[in-house]
């Protein structure tokens, strides 16, 4: 198995194709970590959740980070990882405009953002009715891809 | 489609099978996640890996989360999520068998335990020759279940 490393353009070409991924936030001392659909653009991974744990953690810690990988077998995989920090989209007419912008990218993966947001509503024992809309602002960015050894050549 | 809670059973069942997930950890403020590969035995996950940010971190504050899932679609897929303590397995006289235990645990997932390994190597510029030896200790576990709505049945 050859692992090298991939380039910023590649990670986000990646997450961009992906929209799927782990974020992973934390309150004083205790981590967290549960499955995200995102829309990525512009170093932002979008994303559309109830209210629940994880918002009301990343409220009180912007501090994220998030993992997305494809693996096709155990020695064929890439890897993805994005530490930023939290901002929400506040449902204010400031902000209307940018509400409205991330609304129309998250609604290009509709499936993927129904299911995220029904996972949410379960796992969160959320409280219908309060959407919230947010972006991870992306601080660092690497990447990792695993390709099978290439097969021996027979000479002579 | 439909949500539900798995049973306890159904979770330990689930990551005994999968023996691949997510790990968080929290250096103060910041978390980190990276995919893990783990054998399920007697409520602890066990794991391996080289000396890196990783194992620095959960030296530092044990306190982890790991998730794992299965998605085969949108709307049929199945989480799990562990919050749990790290505990390293010391290469120590009085370990041993718990080193050699582990290791036989391990050792059942090969392959997954091999690209792990090298994974770990490349992300976290480990110091060759610094096997460690750990498991999660969990202290909560839950999952959920997403299967798709049954087709409507026409009478008559």
């Amino acid at each position: 198995m050859i692992l090298a490393r991939i380039t910023r353009k590649e990670c986000r070409d990646f997450l961009a194709r992906l929209g799927f991924g782990r974020l992973a936030c934390a309150n004083k001392l205790q981590p967290y970590v549960v499955p995200i659909y995102f829309a990525y653009e512009d170093n932002r991974l979008y994303g559309f959740a109830t209210m629940g744990q994880k918002i009301e953690w990343m409220r009180l810690n912007p501090r994220v980070c998030v993992e997305a990988d494809e693996v096709r077998s155990s020695d064929q995989w890439t890897s993805v990882l994005a530490r930023g920090r939290y901002e929400e989209i506040l449902d204010t007419p400031k902000k209307l405009k940018a509400r409205q912008q991330a609304q129309l990218l998250l609604s290009k993966r509709s499936m993927w953002w129904r299911t995220g947001f029904a996972a949410s509503q379960i796992r969160e024992q959320a409280k219908p009715g309060t959407p919230i809309l947010f972006f991870i602002r992306i601080e660092e960015l690497t990447g990792y891809r695993a390709s099978p050894d290439p097969a021996p050549v027979c000479i002579g």
